[in-house]
């Protein structure tokens, strides 16, 4: 395996793509082999693209046979960590945090929010998809206790860099921020924003291109 | 301006975060010259990157002065089809779709969920963010009277392909996807897949990298 810091960004996206489409193909569709060309086309994605975004961590498959699915996708999701289940802390209990929850795919990805914490008396106690809301001021306790190295903010904006820090004074390692502002952290500790007002942009620039195409008559 | 299709999706996909930073230099910062470097500096972007996203819409700034912040943004916005508001419809009155009718940030990007769809009794007539949860069996109506061009989907997966027909159906011309599943939809349109579970494996890697590290003693 080539040194992880140099494989590219784009190719680690990918993977967890590769991934669930291997695990449905595994576990739904019974295939056993799949050819690079099958598979980079369930996903848009050109067969070159996809031999050379598994060549960085090894030899897989043989040529002119192709890929075994069930071995395949045991390899990427070692190398995604989806091999065990990472639990996390979940601040922030709102419709937002409720959703997250009560999401159902991310067992699969190795991701399980284990607690849920709110600094709302309201919030404390209620029971959410079999989990009691606790009290932030229990985070270090929780943390500390299972080992707990992923932590999601689901607060306000106003609130998020507060959570972070708390968060990263227990012991959290990575954040998953869905509170639209950016974190401020120490370089060890990883942040993956999860903006949800970006998303939306590249539908709009696509809606807005295509009235002015129709309004050019084109 | 070079022609749409042409223009790299990786520019794309950084205009938002380019409008979302001058947005907050003009209103609350009140920047009125920013230098590339600068504008960079604030996303961790290559101020060469800059230069050359902003080039494929035209000459903005002047060269050893920067750009106009407010113009910049007013540009940059335009292009996205941000500058004017584009009212959507959702369908899923959950967690997930209460949590994106609340959601604070999405104005400036242009959007707007107008109306909320159900197909549940219980949840028809529910009031979220001041709109009325109306039945699914209305969506070609609210769609046609309105002109509404965008539908946001956040039922569950085994729903969600039905709800997707339905939408087209009606004349929603690109759907933002929050269910974990691929949709068929006509070419001409535009589905922008949210897959919740993707954006967490990012954090995953790398905290299964870092666990690698620490026990190899690195």
């Amino acid at each position: 395996m080539k040194n992880r810091e140099n494989i590219p960004k784009a190719t680690i996206e990918r993977l967890p793509l590769y991934y669930r489409c291997l695990d449905k193909m595994d576990t739904f569709e019974d295939v056993e082999v799949v050819s690079s060309k099958d598979l980079g086309g369930k996903l848009d994605i050109p067969s070159t693209q996809v031999r050379k975004d598994l060549s960085y961590y090894g030899e897989f498959g043989r040529r002119g046979v192709g890929y075994n699915v069930n071995e395949l996708k045991k390899s990427v999701g070692k190398i995604l960590g989806v091999d065990r289940v990472w639990p996390a802390i979940l601040v922030g209990a709102g419709n937002l945090g409720r959703a997250l929850v009560n999401y159902k795919s991310f067992a699969m990805m190795g991701f399980e929010i284990a607690h849920v914490l709110d600094n709302d008396l309201d919030k404390i106690g209620n029971v959410i998809n079999d989990r009691e809301v606790k009290s932030a001021q229990d985070m270090e306790k929780i943390v500390k206790e299972n080992d707990i190295k992923l932590g999601v903010i689901a607060v306000p904006s106003s609130a998020a860099q507060e959570v972070a820090d708390q968060m990263i004074e227990a012991g959290i390692k990575a954040i998953w921020n869905f509170a639209p502002t950016r974190l401020y952290v120490p370089d060890e500790v990883e942040v993956k924003n999860e903006d949800l007002a970006v998303g939306i942009v590249s539908l709009i620039y696509h809606l807005s291109w295509q009235e002015e195409m129709e309004a050019k008559g084109e």
